[in-house]
């Protein structure tokens, strides 16, 4: 603390992310990272890259990877944002379309940034619990709000909304701007950038960090009506000029190149996911049905606390959040067969 | 506009980029970067980085490269801050440090993005003029205030000035945090690093896209009291964990470690400027006294935008600004020698 701050920064909770060791010889199942490794492409880009063009700015627009990326979708490069990792995507959002003087409605249980967010930028969130079965009811969201904000796929707890469900909240909320984060949808649930086109109140967000390998790459998009695309522009324009920086640009390029790769390396995770979850299903865990690439389990007479730490002690690292409701619960990344194996063995 | 806009949004006016072409066949002296390539390092870190890791998340807190700059600045890791160029350094820092009911000083004529950030965040900014040789005169920013933000040298007018009036400000305002803007600071001026171990009240501000030939790939550093440094990680983390990507803080790392490169092409810059600055004194025009690695030159004949227009039909780019008051001068980059020898053929 210090007399220095800002009022608003002195009561902030930042957001804890998941613990990157520095010792190499763990099994680390904790932060959703890809077990396997980004596009070959991307390697040829490093070795590549005439360094001299690195004393240039970068350009502040990204075009590049915007025309990839709106050649993939089927979208014009004005319906998409680009930022430094979706986290920077979500805050510029929340600055741009969040800021009303109405609640924000989001799960009470899903990704804990948009509460910090929330935090930050001093807006409130009214938070709506999931179902009995730990998933999110959109008839719940018809209340007064200033938005909605939900992860589809949810995490931590990989359950994935169907599309038409999506699309009637959208329906019954054309005043709010709806917000579906879909960090994880690679990995088997369905995306709403199809409805960017019917839908002006929707905005979806990716992220190059976990289907596309490029974690330490810090690349994240925006998807939605160039209206709302403008609004973050704004945004970004009065926040920093160029957050992704030129090899950002050309790596998540080279990656959206190589399709044949990307659906590989995804359907490698999803089998491995199926087939982890029918073993620890036989060993008597609760596993939710997961369209991610990891998965949330419990067990009906093990702590998950202890069941984390045991599993640290074997080098193996995953998830544990303490809060109440979720915290008997772990979250486990999908790494390799391998990997999962010893997880499995070491369970 | 959007009804979905936040309403401090809608009046946001963006800070506004130098113009980066698509084109290659231009004398680009429009946006301060170096002429000279990043030290060869650089290069090797491209080369030999494992892609594999990038499927990981970076080290939130960039320890390597705060360790590296630790070292260089005798300064301990606390007292240092990384982000994504200066730009997001500078956007963390108004919101960690200004948002106090009290007006933010700031030179009338300085970096323009000091008062985007104040717009977007709703700080009241008190613009102070400076004095008829266009300096900095500190003793007017004697006045109840939130904070006081200059940079040092200033831009666009390239002045410096002494540390010693620098430290007096900081003895005088011991209850507002002073943060000095050191972008330039390596092409001719005395940093303020060495005052911040007696100082709590100062933060010092560094880019790597200057100096460093790293503009490319973003980043930025804070200097200052640990409790200074902390608020700013507590901003960071409630905004973006990992703003910077594993291969800025490598490429940043490969900087740092070859002083004698930097040395060297900070030493050229400086040689040229001093050499371009004697040829346009002598046909004629006024050059205001840099300590940066561009010159802020008017005519007492010539109009400034006549001029900029002029240059860009010779393919030649420099930045001009409309503001009253500076609306008559060039900003030039220094570029090579060769560069500035067309340049002043051109004039």
């Amino acid at each position: 603390m210090s007399k220095f701050w800002s009022p608003a920064i002195r009561s902030l909770v930042p957001y804890t992310p998941g613990e990157q060791p520095k010792v190499l010889d763990l099994i680390k199942l904790n932060t959703n990272e890809n077990p396997y490794p980004p596009a070959p492409g991307v390697t040829q880009v490093l070795r590549d890259f005439p360094t001299d063009r690195l004393r240039l700015y970068p350009d502040p627009d990204s075009s590049k990877l915007k025309t990839a990326l709106a050649e993939y979708h089927g979208l014009d490069n004005s319906q998409i944002f680009l930022g430094n990792g979706s986290d920077e995507v979500l805050a510029l959002a929340f600055m741009a379309f969040f800021r009303h003087n109405k609640p924000l409605l989001m799960p009470e249980t899903t990704y804990s940034f948009y509460e910090v967010y929330c935090d930050l930028l001093q807006i409130e969130a009214k938070k709506i619990p999931l179902d009995s079965e730990f998933r999110i009811n959109l008839a719940d969201y018809d209340q007064e709000n200033g938005g909605i904000i939900f992860a589809n796929p949810n995490a931590p707890t990989g359950i994935a909304l169907p599309i038409n469900r999506i699309e009637q909240l959208l329906q019954r909320h054309p005043d709010s701007l709806v917000l579906v984060d879909e960090a994880y949808v690679d990995f088997g649930a369905e995306t709403a950038i199809g409805l960017i086109a019917r839908y002006p109140n929707l905005l979806v967000t990716h992220t190059f960090s976990k289907a596309r390998s490029l974690a330490g790459m810090r690349i994240g998009a925006a998807f939605g009506h160039p209206d709302l695309i403008a609004g973050l522009e704004r945004v970004k324009n009065s926040f920093n000029s160029y957050p992704l920086d030129m090899l950002a640009v050309e790596t998540a390029t080279a990656s959206i190149a190589d399709d044949a790769y990307f659906k590989d390396i995804c359907q490698r995770i999803m089998h491995t996911r199926e087939h982890t979850t029918a073993a620890l299903t036989g060993k008597g865990f609760k596993v939710l049905p997961s369209a991610t690439n990891f998965i949330f389990v419990t067990h009906p007479q093990r702590d998950a606390l202890e069941m984390m730490q045991a599993l640290r002690a074997e080098k193996i690292l995953v998830r544990h959040f303490t809060r109440p409701g979720i915290n008997q619960f772990l979250r486990i990344s999908i790494g390799t067969d391998a990997e999962m194996a010893q997880l499995i063995d070491k369970l």
